[in-house]
């Protein structure tokens, strides 16, 4: 379905990756395997973790690369020589790429993307790698926040109009899903992705009848079965309640149905669906749900359940479909190494004067190890490609820059969260329904103890380095400190 | 050139859309004549005026507006009848629009999209004509701020990789470019909408060397003619600028070339500009270019120039393409009239306990006054739509709010900011080249009060009514109270 669908989107890279890659060729290095990370620094909104998402269309990307006649003759004009051009016109993708698989828990400093490949390549996919995960990684995430602040109430994303263009609503509204919000309002994402839509009226229906009455009884009549009615248009205690409990009493019922909802898109929420609440249980409606909206996160839903308010579902907006709190999700995508004319691996470090910038060198392996005994993740230990960890004997981990904190831990189970997903260009990896990532993500979650759950000052998962990792990296520190 | 480009995205609604368009048709009143009007509240970051943008973009999708077979059969799934989906099938746009023209600068409460036509498709489209224009605008705007705060200097938009999804990235671009943006490193932005794109090298380039001398020679080799060189890989003043000046010796004089720039991406760029400007001027490269980049916006840019960094041009990446200071531009999209039978204009308002959500009924013009003498923009004054204003005579302009603020304006000239795009659903306006926009965004700004233009605290720019349209709005209110 998604491949049919598919833009070509070979011509959105950042123009120096071009740059670039007419460079390494014209200089004959175009073809000498380099390694590149992705990674990211810091979780929005200062929280405890994030959510991988867009690997889905990062691959589709990675499929459909190809430069068109077009392109070719755009770039023509940009000065770039015949024999480069005839290199793009030929591209084959030809690189090895390994991710995290979507809806996992991801952590800062985590290589979440690898790619090996030609350096020409696997350089000239910087942009569109990066702009696809951390995109949906950034909603994805915000979403689950908004979606824990529910407490187990269904969240449904309301933000097309606010989102950032048009892939991000529709995209979106996808990563909202497997962050896990129960739909969307955005319609193409449905028909495209499988994220359940749905949605009722605006005001502008209850102001094309004669009365509010007459608005909600041509709804019911012909949304009998689904009947959700906007309740504040005028006033919500005086008429929006009362002519809703009047038109599901004339059109709903006598057609052998419930009431399904009533919506409060503005006021004191609170207050107003406590009241609203009370008037339909007197009426005899206790199954009909109230649904709010209104420039809602997950700090006013937390404030709000925590007021007592009588909300079953929460519609939110422009601050999920925007992460407008952080509306950076700050991937990077890192040279780590590079093999010489031999096959032999050189690792690459960037130095830099802010610690938090010195990247970790080398092609890099990501295990998680869970406790058995409570199913909970305990830490996540990145090492060297070949290492393998042995979860049958005890582990010792320590923290990469205070490294006298150190603990055993055993009766653990190692995970690699890495998988390969292109091998040579060739796509090797699983393509999943969107439930079952939306799932995964959501029991990935629970493996994650409160402490790291929670909004405010969550405690540091422990993302450790092997020891031989740890080791390689302060040889090429202390290399380039006695340069 | 765009419209070959240009996606279907006839299926990017909320679906309360569809769900209000079948039950005006199920209601029989899906041909009743309806007028909506796009504004806004807020201009964000608290500046004193908007930007439009994203007309063109909105004028596609109204052009390309079409369900297809895969469509009507996803619809189908919905539940949605078979009369209803053979109107879909055979959709044909008959509506009326007006927008103000991109690049204006659009102020709270004005009118800046008017749709006239069937409510079962005026309602349909709002989803996408918000999306639209809100992104762009929100870009746009951000964009100008960047721009102003750079007194002249180049502002590039560098933040494919940090945008909310493809679009984001794209047509961010283009929002950018009108905003005063001097162009992108989105290259698709160039290819599909003519905003120039550039871009040199990354770090990894750098490192793909054995040494920083050797990666600034070969790039100066290939690229004599535009040769700008990254210089904070290692250390700005012990490496980068001696390297990069011995890389333009070696590499770029013999060549009869003279150096085109060098980039700063980390560290204390005011600092490092200075240090950087004298050791160039030194070597004699004193038309040698210094670029900025890293974590810019407009406040950062202003008080590096205000503490004299020497920096030619800025590069600005993820707070420009989020907007993400304020990351939402809040269009809303209300319906102001209806005609009944008799093709009688019925004017509908909104009223809300919020005075700032209370909406302006009628069918409306828009008009933006300028000082003849000065050729500054005085007021912008929003009239019914058969109202013309006579600039040969004293007008009266009063605050809608404050009435007995008064004051009679003379010799000035009034020009109305709408313009008709679309009759009957056949496009009727002008398409403009993407440079010609940004030349007339530049141009208006240029008559606006310095008042208007400040970053902090500007003068809120004065948004009048129309007496007969005061006299309206109030004759509803009263309406209202009394009912």
């Amino acid at each position: 379905m998604v491949s049919e669908n598919a833009r070509n989107l070979t011509m959105l890279f950042d123009f120096y990756e071009l740059t670039m890659a007419n460079g390494y060729f014209k200089n004959g290095i175009g073809d000498k395997i380099a390694y590149f990370d992705m990674f990211f620094r810091k979780v929005p909104d200062k929280g405890g973790f994030a959510i991988m998402a867009g690997v889905e269309q990062m691959v589709e990307y990675l499929k459909n690369l190809k430069f068109t006649e077009d392109d070719i003759e755009y770039l023509r004009t940009k000065g770039f020589g015949k024999e480069f051009l005839d290199y793009l016109k030929n591209f084959e993708f030809k690189c090895d790429v390994w991710v995290v698989r979507e809806g996992t828990p991801i952590f800062p400093g985590e290589p979440i993307v690898t790619v090996k490949g030609p350096v020409i390549q696997a350089q000239f996919i910087e942009t569109m790698i990066l702009l696809s995960i951390n995109h949906q990684s950034l909603i994805a995430t915000k979403a689950n926040r908004i979606v824990r602040a529910s407490q187990g109430r269904a969240v449904m994303e309301f933000g097309s109009r606010r989102a950032q263009g048009y892939d991000g609503a529709i995209l979106g509204a996808r990563a909202a899903y497997i962050g896990g919000c129960a739909g969307t309002a955005c319609t193409i994402s449905d028909s495209l992705y499988g994220v359940p839509a749905l949605g009722t009226m605006a005001h502008s229906w209850i102001q094309m009848f004669d009365s509010e009455l007459d608005a909600f009884c041509a709804y019911a009549r012909e949304y009998p079965d689904n009947c959700t009615l906007l309740i504040d248009t005028y006033n919500v205690i005086k008429s929006g309640i009362p002519n809703a409990i009047e038109a599901f009493k004339r059109e709903v019922l006598p057609r052998g149905f419930r009431p399904k909802g009533v919506r409060i898109d503005s006021g004191d929420i609170t207050y107003l669906s406590k009241k609203a609440r009370k008037m339909l249980d007197e009426a005899g409606f206790e199954d009909c749900k109230i649904v709010a909206s209104n420039s809602l996160d997950e700090y006013i839903i937390r404030d709000m359940l925590m007021q007592g308010a009588k909300v079953d579902s929460f519609g939110v907006g422009e601050r999920l479909i925007t992460a407008s709190s952080t509306p950076v999700f700050g991937g990077v995508y890192k040279l780590v190494a590079v093999e010489d004319e031999n096959g032999e691996m050189i690792p690459k470090i960037k130095i830099s004067e802010n610690v938090a910038k010195i990247t970790t060198p080398c092609f890099k392996n990501l295990y998680r190890l869970y406790d058995n005994e409570t199913g909970k993740a305990m830490a996540d230990l990145i090492t060297l490609s070949d290492e393998t960890i042995d979860d049958e004997k005890p582990y010792e981990l320590f923290d990469p820059e205070h490294t006298w904190k150190r603990k055993t831990i055993e009766n653990f189970t190692s995970v690699s969260l890495q998988e390969k997903i292109f091998e040579n260009g060739k796509f090797i990896g699983k393509t999943r329904d969107i439930r079952e990532i939306r799932d995964y993500c959501a029991a990935q979650i629970d493996t994650l103890w409160d402490e790291v759950t929670r909004f405010e000052n969550p405690h540091d998962y422990y993302v450790d380095l092997s020891q031989k990792l740890w080791e390689e990296k302060n040889r090429l520190l202390e290399n380039h400190k006695t340069r």
